[in-house]
């Protein structure tokens, strides 16, 4: 057993103090699937725009995101991960196979990883089953799994003539 | 980008359902890390006891921990990891490298994981970095680090005469 004055040092401490509420995890989420914009994060998390709004400045604050103007009068930003923000990838993989695994319902993950280059799925090491190559962050995209709602399949994917 | 509705079946935001806040994680660390009773728990988290008490009913109602007797009267318990608990393993890791990488001190990681088997450390794709073996929860143990507080390292080290 590790001793008590350890956890005021601990990285796992420390890393809950930045990170350890739900919304903010939620909110990196969103930003890693593309989310990039308040309107579209607040659409999605369907939360109190102040509440987001003291979030994002949390994070930027932290160095995790990091904003960029896409339009002026008014002035809008986008927010992109950081490197350090990217870093965080392997923990939302985890974050997400642990769900998978426990949490997920009959029709099975509702969004997959996979690697960019061989379209093979992502294991929970952030290894592809298909080729076997360790992956880093920008190896991969998320897209929709077997459990995604019909509805939202449907809406995403691109128009067809 | 994924779409909205795709939100409320996210096997991440699942997760945070059941993990997303601060204490939750910190008690599962300290039950990772042999701190099985409430006393230890109270003592190591420094958190009030009701607060405590919830926390671990949920736990015990989620099936990540279960709880066994280890005196009558008074009644008393031990929390120890279910599977699924211990299948958080991988989350555990994730933050820990994250925290060493970017936010602990210049002493170093406060804590490491080692391979059980030949004490190398455990990467966080949770591979040996020297025997090469994917690793598994009981394959690995937690020991401190180089950034551990002093104190609590000769506290900790078995006494010698």
């Amino acid at each position: 057993m590790l001793g008590r004055e350890y956890d005021q040092t601990c990285s796992i401490a420390r890393t809950l103090e930045v990170l350890g509420e739900r919304w903010t995890l939620l909110v990196i989420r969103d930003v890693f699937n593309g989310r990039r914009r308040f309107d579209q994060l607040q659409e999605s998390l369907g939360i109190a725009r102040n509440v987001l709004s003291t979030r994002l400045g949390w994070l930027v604050d932290e160095g995790i995101l990091e904003k960029r103007p896409y339009q002026e009068r008014p002035a809008r930003y986008e927010y992109f991960l950081t490197e350090k923000g990217l870093d965080l990838w392997p923990v939302m993989v985890s974050l997400l196979h642990w769900g998978d695994r426990h949490l997920a319902g009959a029709d099975g993950p509702p969004m997959v990883i996979v690697h960019k280059g061989c379209g093979g799925e992502v294991d929970d090491r952030r290894i592809c089953r298909r080729c076997g190559k360790p992956l880093e962050v920008r190896d991969a995209r998320a897209e929709y799994g077997p459990g995604a709602p019909p509805e939202t399949r449907r809406r995403a994917e691109p128009a067809r003539t």
